[in-house]
């Protein structure tokens, strides 16, 4: 796995281990989490936070890049899979999922005036390129219908996640509103024909 | 049509003259837009926007509580409709168009700190109340799967409107994405069997 600045072992297990922590002070303390309190939870000393986070919005950035870094692997992983169908479905679930629960951390961001889309560019591009990889092997597999395309499933992912950090969706919000979304995704539906109004659906066989 | 304030036939026709004005004025000119430019392309005094809409905060909001208005009385019209389903997908694009172009609106009042909901909460509640009938209308007639309930259904719609107001869903992303979508409300697919890899979908009846 590539880091955009080489780190010694023990200097990346303490990254990764300051921004794990950072992230649940951040949720519990909002932006009045002080770096120090930081540190002292994630047992590591003041200095080496601010060695590699100046400031507390360099920090705050990095924790956004790696949650998206964190879904690029996950994506990376599962284009690889034996069920391409599931794979598929699964990436969109936990994108959603993720931003669910990222609201709380976005919204202190903005109103810390941290623009999290400048480290996030060339991210997002890999993140297209992956997801692209997971619908192609899904229609190729018969699990999404041919037709759709890369900019519709892309709104759809997007209109998912803006109104599931919206409306905070949970259980069983988040699986009915997806199922339908997925029974469009997989394909036209057994509708009854226009005009036999009336009409009912047959089962899916 | 009640109105929530009984005006005269004048008073109103010039009230909506006003409103149509306005609020293509404010989509040109933005905030910087004057009452005084609104009186004078809506050829009205300046003294008779100021008797309805003390503030250009109250005629903005105005604006916003009559488009809602508008979409709450087509929803109405549809309520009757002899195609139910028809009715149902119609009134759901209706709503996604409205938001794609409602953003600068929106927008333009958030930067004035006008808190739209203030004067929503009651007509929210008609829309919703009129949503549900649509729905209830379009299952009877089989063109909706019965097993969507509300929730969801409000999920998939502000997930459509939010994603459309943000990233400006035009023609024919909007039809493409909304059609999966619809799709996905008409019923379950039909989907290969699970476990039958490279499997296709039949014809749809």
């Amino acid at each position: 796995m590539p880091e955009s600045r080489p780190l010694r072992a023990d200097a990346r297990r303490n990254r990764e281990r300051i921004l794990r922590t950072a992230e649940i002070v951040l949720a519990r303390d909002g932006l009045s989490a002080s770096m120090r309190e930081i540190a002292r939870q994630a047992d590591v000393g003041l200095a080496t936070i601010y060695r590699q986070f100046p400031t507390k919005e360099a920090l705050y950035e990095a924790i956004v890049v790696a949650r998206v870094r964190a879904l690029v692997d996950e994506a990376r992983g599962l284009a690889d899979s034996e069920e391409p169908g599931a794979a598929f479905f699964r990436f969109f679930t936990r994108v959603v999922e993720d931003a669910t629960h990222k609201k709380t951390l976005v919204d202190a961001l903005t109103d810390a005036g941290v623009d999290v889309k400048a480290g996030m560019s060339g991210l997002s591009r890999e993140m297209v390129a992956v997801i692209e990889t997971l619908l192609t092997r899904a229609q190729q597999a018969g699990r999404v219908r041919a037709d759709v395309r890369m900019p519709e499933l892309l709104a759809l992912l997007s209109a998912a996640c803006l109104a599931a950090e919206r409306g905070r969706w949970e259980e069983p919000l988040r699986t009915r509103t997806l199922s339908v979304m997925f029974d469009g995704l997989r394909g036209p539906s057994l509708g009854p024909a226009p005009g036999a109004a009336g009409g009912r659906r047959g089962p899916t066989p």
